[in-house]
């Protein structure tokens, strides 16, 4: 603990990697006579950032468990002044692995993450602005707007047709309607608005095809089983493809019910019987009683399928889901 | 009072508008003989909604008032079982006449009002999606993310620009760079997004110089004052032209901020200088201890502008913003 200490606080976190089993350090050779017993064998150029007297230090974290500040108190006070005096050095290097670092965390989990943000917002935005385009289009034409629930129908239909046509749908003529009579240009605005929303649809549906194709090639089974929503939607609950695999079943049968799963253990209240999964078509369909059963065995497969698309193995998704179906039918 | 407590039980809210003058009615010719001391003289045939006997029937609120149950209660009984028998035949008069009285009531302020929330949620809009768009595009190229402050300038360099170009702008080359570097597939699902937002931009702006057209017709002395903007808002928070013109200076200058004004009321916390005319070029460019006489006197000649707006006075907005300007240059 001694040596980790000192060693933490002369360089902060610049140089060293969380498990503290690697020093990378700017080495002169002298340094290097000193220390030869307690660097790593494997120690290295790296090409990258070294020039002639960049050498990539390796310790092994039980060399430095070994070390003991009795006995090598000189040498590990002249290897902290070399350290110190090398601060700058020190940290540019560091800045550029964690830079590399960064760079190659960047991986199908965080694009998958983004993409199905990315579609919940869309609905958000498309909720709130179909119902502005709602509120205001009723000045024109309540009655229409009041006999279609569906946005995107809605939206497209006020596109195409005009207000007679619209109106006639309902089985009512124009001078019956509610709604007052606008000028082009007050309706334009409208159809902007309009427009706008329909645009975001199309965008909306080419995020999912993205997303679909994505999760088709890293998490096949969990896909098969989930489709493609539901399974990214797990994967950004969970934070990566590799957590999730981790988790029990029970955990991924309440991901996304956090909050009523707290409050089930602090005040008592029901348990949540599934999280994200909820929207699933076999729980949507499942007779009420039984919803919780088909959570349970669901998340029991979607664990399995997690765990194969992590390493990898072979496609077993649609057997997975076949055997679902089957047994709940 | 007895008298209107009948027929308002009889009628419900049916048949009587809010002052109680007139009442509507299905006649028939019988019933006009009894009751023609009652009608107003200048009753007339509803052309829109009459057959043969339907007949608009009026009182005079003064007739009314000079019936006493005691003297007339056989005639109004007959009258009241008169009317509860052609209910449905009265509902429907009556729902039509609504259905005109709301067809006309939509005016230049309703549209206005929902021009400048749709603007307002635009503005929500844009910066939802487009903090999406930075943290999916910060996987790819965060330094280039990082400079760029300005939502619109920034998505429009990222889909006018590749990635070395913008690297280039600050200082740095491809391989310095945290982004990963992603597949073409990968980056045009970011793309598309940056284009929507792209699309929202122009949109809001159609809708600003919508907005514009329609409050430089409608009210401009308070355009001319305010901007078409902050006087849209205002009408918004009064709810219309008319309602707006009749407030006094202290509350046009207050609207928008009535939570701070409520809190100040309650719990003894500062007034508030301003409401929505905070944005105001005058009120952002003065020093801030005069801020609050600048919303005063800013007030004060929107209020004025806002009477002149609604009873079509001259044009005075120009000489009214100069004086201002000149007072706190």
């Amino acid at each position: 603990m001694g040596v980790k200490f000192i060693f933490s606080n002369c360089l902060g976190v610049l140089v060293l990697n969380p498990d503290f089993s690697l020093v990378e350090a700017v080495k002169i050779k002298d340094l290097d006579a000193d220390f030869s017993e307690w660097f790593d064998e494997e120690k290295q150029l790296v090409s990258k950032y070294s020039g002639d007297d960049l050498v990539y230090l390796g310790f092994k974290k039980e060399k430095l468990q070994g070390i003991r500040l009795s006995q090598d108190s000189d040498k590990i006070s002249k290897l902290i002044g070399f350290l110190r005096s090398r601060r700058n050095e020190l940290y540019s290097i560091n800045l550029q692995r964690t830079k590399v670092g960064v760079r190659g965390s960047v991986n199908e989990d965080l694009l998958i993450i983004q993409t199905i943000d990315s579609i919940e917002e869309m609905n958000k935005v498309i909720n709130l602005l179909s119902k502005r385009l709602r509120e205001w289009y009723e000045l024109y034409n309540p009655e229409f707007s009041k006999s279609v629930d569906h946005h995107d129908i809605f939206v497209n239909l006020i596109l195409e047709k005009e207000k007679d046509e619209l109106l006639a749908e309902v089985g009512l003529r124009n001078e019956q309607s509610m709604g007052a009579d606008l000028s082009d240009v007050d309706l334009a605005a409208i159809k902007n608005l309009a427009e706008q929303i329909k645009l975001l649809f199309k965008l909306k549906e080419k995020e999912e095809n993205y997303l679909e194709s994505v999760m088709k090639v890293y998490c096949p089974n969990l896909t098969a089983i989930a489709g493609h929503l539901i399974a990214a939607k797990l994967l950004a609950h969970a934070g990566s493809l590799d957590k999730l695999a981790g988790y029990p079943s029970s955990t991924v049968q309440l991901l996304g019910a956090e909050k009523a799963l707290f409050r089930h253990i602090k005040t008592g209240a029901k348990c949540p019987k599934y999280g994200v999964i909820f929207s699933h078509v076999l729980i949507a369909n499942a007779r009420h009683d039984v919803k919780g059963k088909v959570a349970r065995a669901l998340a029991d497969k979607l664990s399995i399928a997690a765990k194969v698309d992590l390493f990898k193995g072979e496609f077993v998704g649609d057997g997975l889901r076949k055997g679902l179906e089957e047994r709940f039918r």
